[in-house]
């Protein structure tokens, strides 16, 4: 079937050039001609255990016998509390969970829950959010008012709500960087920052470690923890964007937890926590936010419709046991330091290719050529078996995680066809 | 198991009289202690095939067995192509769709593209927004900024923009009313309202018919009608939100297209577009607006992750074959005067009983009674074995529709165990 009436996102309305996908299954996508290509971005990030895992047909199967979804206004069950069990579970301080099925969703819900909160405590003039330079935290308006890469958030700049954002991220390019553990520099800026904008500011935003939609780009641990530390003392709240990096994609349940060794204020989660089936997002809430809502007896009424989810709560939790009870985790980070190397390599044989760097499941490199050449990336990699799709100059994998290891001789492989093709551009 | 870790929605943070659900089977929610409990409202206005319908769980496990979800960036499928091309054929004058997980996301995109549009045309000073007191749009701060009602948008109300509202709403109890056909006052008012907002305002927003969260408010035909088409004379785009009318819920596809005979700029569906089995929204475009991104050779950026996802699409598509090749819409349209004669029967028996309305699968009456007796309902109903959840004074049911005439029967049985215990409070 043509694709005419279906308008895919990020896309202009006719798209002559979408790929005609039949089949999907492991790490590969089939298309209608026959090929194979691998989905070197597992499906925008979601897809940890790649497609047809037999957990999640499992899992969904399983549900379907008893019920797909229900009203989550007044009532619940076991699967849905399980899920909130295990995901408060990974924290010490952490009470409830808030779901919905997007991640702008559960952004909105955590800074609205900020914003009530200060409502609360009679501190209504503490409306602003303070956010890093190149975030991303989704597309609805509101979460674009905390954006701070331009091509998303320039058109829609007459209707954001004004939000300071902080500059001169020192990025890196692997944990053995000196600059990841060693920030003491910007601790005075964050205290001068800190100082003036408490007043109006109710929370800070962040991706921890990786902003994904800037470029992949990695940040100093140590920046990042002085900054979270440092907003706390002024008594700002933390909300930890966690949907592209939480639940497996750096080796860990929570990076904000696991690797600044803190536990913000809300953590959001989505993507992986389905294993990229069914939509759904969740909101961990940490106690002192809902102490201000039980002392006040606050509803919070978000009443999203498919809050909840079974079918989704399901794949969640089963997700979660096989996290818990496998390997996946640890070989993650086990397999980071090969990723790095590939990138290195690359970086070594092609003179257009610069900051090689790797985390957990991601690797990534910066390309020194015009967008003319990486316009032809995505082609390119077609041709040679292999979903691409860098952002900007940036190229960068983020592959499946349930074989990582084993995939990487197919994607190194599939690398070197693709960028010679470049270099003869 | 307990409920101590998920924060339901429109609840406080802890909730100790929430339903604990074992099993959900056609119109049955099955709680933990072995009651039958009718799901009155099914499951916040989802479920027109109701619980466990063997055409969600066979679409579902057939879809399952090609792929769950992959990337909707440059890729898609027959499935999700198919859906649209149900979608758009439902009218004549639009010829795309984009897709979210929630109706909150729908309409975001709905009200950027409208807004993006403008700017492409270079008018950038239209990025208001026109809606109805009494509306309900969705939960993310933009969509709050278009709600005409206080107890969603208060809170809020520093991070608002600020757009324009239309008061003094003729409702109607059913087609019969007078005012459902004649509402010639109110063009005069239009005219002078469009005459003065024009040069700001990009689209104005509506609930066809029927405004679910106000209460369950049925709109004069000839008032909407006449709004519209005055809105349409002065440029401004109309967005239909149909998330809770659309795809059955009144008897018809669209309520815009078939009830006020007029095909807008956006069509909003979710709730019925998967038989509320899995989070999925859609947004139906006119080619006047395609046709504009298309001038511009304009990318949208909305990148939702789960955009399109291929389990909700197969469960959408097989919806939409079901209702061209059954009676349920014509059932519907049916059966909804007995839902008439069943409200009256009801305001002439209970003396505090007022404004018994119907529409397509909807019966409502307004309760004269202090909130301390209708914060009772709930449990009431619950013990009687009905899910009831009263919108402030508004009493009203939204059953599943594949069995309506049938469930009818139960469900007046079960009203007249509930009712008599609020007269004897």
């Amino acid at each position: 079937m043509q694709l005419n009436h279906t308008w895919l996102p990020d896309s202009l309305a006719d798209n002559r050039t979408a790929l005609h996908i039949v089949k999907a299954t492991g790490s590969h996508l089939i298309l209608a001609d026959g090929r194979r290509i691998y989905d070197g971005i597992s499906s925008w990030w979601c897809k940890p255990l790649g497609h047809c895992h037999e957990l999640v047909r499992d899992s969904i199967c399983a549900q379907l016998m008893d019920f797909e979804h229900h009203i989550p206004a007044n009532a619940y069950n076991d699967v849905i509390e399980e899920l909130s069990r295990s995901l408060t579970g990974i924290f010490t301080s952490m009470d409830k969970v808030m779901y919905a099925s997007d991640g702008s969703s559960a952004v909105e819900i955590a800074m609205k829950l900020s914003y009530e909160s200060r409502i609360l405590n009679h501190e209504p003039e503490k409306s602003k959010f303070i956010a890093l330079q190149s975030a991303y935290h989704g597309e609805t308006i509101f979460t674009l008012s905390v954006c701070g890469i331009n091509s998303y958030k320039l058109p829609y700049s007459n209707l954001l709500q004004e939000n300071h954002f902080i500059d001169g991220i020192p990025y890196v390019n692997s944990r053995n960087d000196t600059l990841w553990s060693d920030c003491d520099f910007a601790q005075d800026k964050f205290d001068q920052l800190f100082a003036n904008i408490t007043k109006n500011t109710t929370a800070l935003i962040i991706e921890p470690i990786v902003q994904g939609a800037a470029g992949l780009k990695i940040i100093s641990r140590d920046f990042l923890s002085k900054l979270v530390k440092t907003a706390k003392k002024y008594n700002i709240h933390i909300i930890s964007d966690e949907i592209m990096v939480g639940l497996g994609r750096l080796g860990y349940y929570s990076v904000n937890k696991d690797i600044l060794d803190f536990e913000p204020d809300f953590v959001c989660f989505g993507k992986n926590l389905t294993a990229g089936s069914i939509p759904m997002s969740a909101v961990v809430i940490k106690n002192s936010i809902t102490d201000i809502f039980r002392h006040y007896q606050r509803k919070f009424s978000h009443s999203h419709t498919h809050s909840c989810n079974s079918l989704a709560a399901r794949v969640a939790v089963n997700y979660l046991k096989l996290l818990k009870n496998s390997s996946l985790l640890s070989d993650i980070i086990k397999t980071e330091n090969d990723l790095l190397i590939m990138m290195q390599n690359l970086a070594k044989k092609f003179a257009f290719i610069s900051n090689p760097r790797a985390i957990g499941g991601i690797g990534a490199c910066h390309l020194n050529l015009n967008k003319e050449y990486i316009d032809k990336i995505f082609t390119i990699g077609i041709e040679c078996g292999i979903y691409l799709r860098p952002i900007g100059q940036e190229l960068y994998i983020m592959p499946p995680l349930y074989n990582l290891s084993h995939d990487l001789e197919e994607i190194s492989k599939k690398l070197y066809q693709v960028i010679p093709q470049l270099q003869a551009i």
